[in-house]
């Protein structure tokens, strides 16, 4: 495999064979600077114009546009003066490996881009530092979370997309031709991760996509994202759940900090701020009278048991100026506001949370109903029939108590590093684009 | 969270809690035997018959059906005399968490089952041993191939499963009803990883569900399937996707043996055999060639430049009987039968090739075009027009030299263990099935 730019520093002194984007040329007087970039960082090729065998390397580069790839022999020195690293790579032989046209925007410079322009052209958009790092950024804290799970004895699973009912309530579905029927995409793999449970796989999870038809244009929704699913069994309480998130997102985010700390500071100026345990806890009655008291903020009558926006964002003040915490769980929402495989106990309290992040909800989690004829009754409560019958069937035969939560991961990375959901998602879906 | 069963070791002679499945109860004259169990194990629960203060658990006890939940307190002793594991329980307290109603099916004894019975309660089939270990070895399989793509720098990747135009070919795929338009179900990420590299992404993976619409019944085929996928920069010649994908295979072998190669032997009674490097590599001429010498076999003038499951299968026979290799590439297949986006040299040869383990396809690799025009001119000769028009622009502004290939994952775990698709499948999806 190529040598990447982050590993050079190893070769100091040999000759290697380097590929890369040509990122700029410097054509000076006397000698021709170009750099090199590949996605772990930028170096410098350095030709002479006095030495009579660099001609042919000259003349290539000359006549080539940035953006194109080429594929060096040369030898790597260490030279202080250097200030990408104190490394230059002098060239011998350079291979034009392809050809950029002009680019139809400056991705250094986004500023005065539309976003609409950089998501038509997004792997030119993902070029700026800031996409590219953002991008391997989400990879490792997903990498960190499933460390930690594998760690724990966890199985991934792979659940269907294609499901035969429109689950959980049947609106906010895509609806798919399936040979001579219908059949529609999962919103969530909730169903399938509680079948794994109630095979007695015991701890699972699953990081793929879901599904939502909800025509809805914000800085946060999307109709296709993809979700960091966790269940696992034989809970006391959704306390355990809390407990474990807490484990799982601190482990994420410390290998991200270990990583990416320094560099998310110098290029997003964000400090990743590893949270401390236990992250603070309310019900959402007193969440409802500190918002009251604090910020004179009431939560509007439809939306009572539940939160919306507005109290997201000032329960992020909230946990900041009370707790000194990022985070914040927030329990005890109505029961009439939440899924039917909620718990609840005998008093009829939501036996689950919402944990809420930096101004957003970023996951929702719950001990789940295991009981089948309570199950059952929530569902009739709820007016499901028919399309939820096949899932309460699960737990008829055996099922430990159990819960689990999901993550957002591409709200987590945008969280992270403050962007929109639209810069956040390798390839962004929403009501009006499914392009590229 | 619970101990699990293969971890209980450490806790001889230390009360415990612990919980588990019943899985069987022996009901003798001076003692009750529970045999309880997770899914790394069983373990024994001794009840003596002759203590006055174990009456309410025997009460309990007798009352409850097989494959309901419990949860113990008591102390775990050592004894040489029982023979699971040397170790049992001896219970203080229990507690039911769920009943059993009675199977519909033993599942310990599926021979006699019809195979859509034990999806239509697939929850139930995978208590059974061997589908259980088959799910653990599918994960470890994966966490092995992944994190030997995390040592090597590789970022993972999401990419839609939804798109606007029924990419490649434009039969074999799902539609979508996308609001006030249609959209369509990836059959695979292969376009939009090859956008990560031209982003400059550098090398990249996704484990992720493609989407097939093929009507077809075999033991080998699904609609939905998951599917490992890879795609790196800077590759010289198809040569060195082989080579990399040698080492992928070994590493996750290798961990898949380490963790389960004992109990693999015990319970499907196969072994894992980490295969040596280089896989042998056959043009598929000679390939022809050899299958008509030794086994007389033809290939049908349809199949001709490509192979059929009849040749497959041979191809398997000549890897053990000529290279002493559970593996084999094929190489030089026709550009006629092979996507327009794998390069073919200057004498129009394919730079790609197909991989053959046990007598099944499990993956195809390439080099990729990544000229433009080179491209374009594949496109138009397929008759590709509008559809592969977003793609082709992924290559204008600068493309590194780039392959990749993709392994079904679910192909993988059931040639590993003998199955059948039906049975590896967490949850099969076929033209005839998208229920539970």
């Amino acid at each position: 495999m190529k040598i990447n730019i982050d590993k050079l520093n190893n070769y100091i002194d040999k000759e290697i064979t380097f590929s890369g984007y040509v990122d700029a040329i410097r054509d000076k007087k006397w000698v021709m600077f170009v750099i090199l970039r590949d996605n772990t960082g930028k170096v410098q090729m350095t030709i002479e114009k006095s030495e009579e065998s660099n001609k042919e390397l000259l003349d290539i580069m000359s006549n080539l546009t940035v953006e194109s790839t080429i594929k060096v022999e040369g030898k790597l020195i260490g030279n202080e003066a250097v200030k990408l690293g104190g490394i230059e790579i002098i060239p011998t032989k350079i291979e034009v490996t392809s050809v950029a046209e002009p680019l139809p925007f400056d991705y250094n410079n986004l500023a005065g881009v539309n976003i609409d322009t950089r998501l038509d052209y997004r792997w030119l958009d993902i070029r700026n530092e800031k996409n590219m790092l953002a991008r391997q950024i989400e990879s490792t804290m997903v990498q960190g979370m499933r460390e930690f799970l594998y760690s724990k004895d966890f199985t991934e699973i792979h659940t269907p997309k294609i499901i035969g009912a429109a689950s959980e309530s049947g609106s906010s579905v895509f609806k798919i031709e399936y040979f001579d029927r219908d059949a529609y995409l999962a919103q969530s793999p909730q169903f399938y991760k509680q079948m794994a449970v109630a095979a007695g796989m015991n701890r699972v999870f699953e990081v793929a996509p879901c599904f939502r038809a909800e025509n809805s244009n914000t800085n946060r929704h999307a109709t296709e994202y993809t979700s960091f699913d966790v269940e696992f069994s034989y809970i006391d309480s959704y306390e355990d759940v809390m407990a474990f998130e807490e484990d799982l997102l601190i482990a994420g985010l410390t290998t991200v900090k270990e990583k990416y700390g320094e560099k998310i500071k110098e290029i997003f100026n964000k400090e990743i701020i590893i949270p401390t345990k236990p992250f603070p806890r309310i019900k959402l009655k007193e969440l409802y009278q500190e918002l009251h008291e604090r910020y004179n903020f009431d939560i509007p009558t439809e939306d009572i048991g539940d939160m919306n926006a507005e109290a997201e964002k000032l329960t992020f003040k909230l946990a900041k100026e009370k707790y000194n915490s990022e985070f914040m769980f927030v329990t005890d929402y109505a029961a009439t506001k939440r899924p039917f495989y909620h718990m609840r106990d005998d008093e009829g309290r939501l036996q689950g949370y919402d944990l809420i992040w930096r101004g957003t909800e970023i996951t929702s989690g719950a001990q789940r109903e295991h009981r089948f004829d309570e199950l059952c009754k929530n569902a009739k409560e709820k007016g499901l029939g028919k399309d939820v019958e096949f899932y309460l069937q699960f737990f008829k035969y055996g099922c430990p108590p159990h819960g689990g939560f999901a993550i957002g991961v591409d709200r987590l990375t945008m969280l992270l590093l403050g962007l929109t959901i639209k810069e956040t998602q390798f390839i962004f879906r929403g009501p009006n684009r499914i392009e590229p």
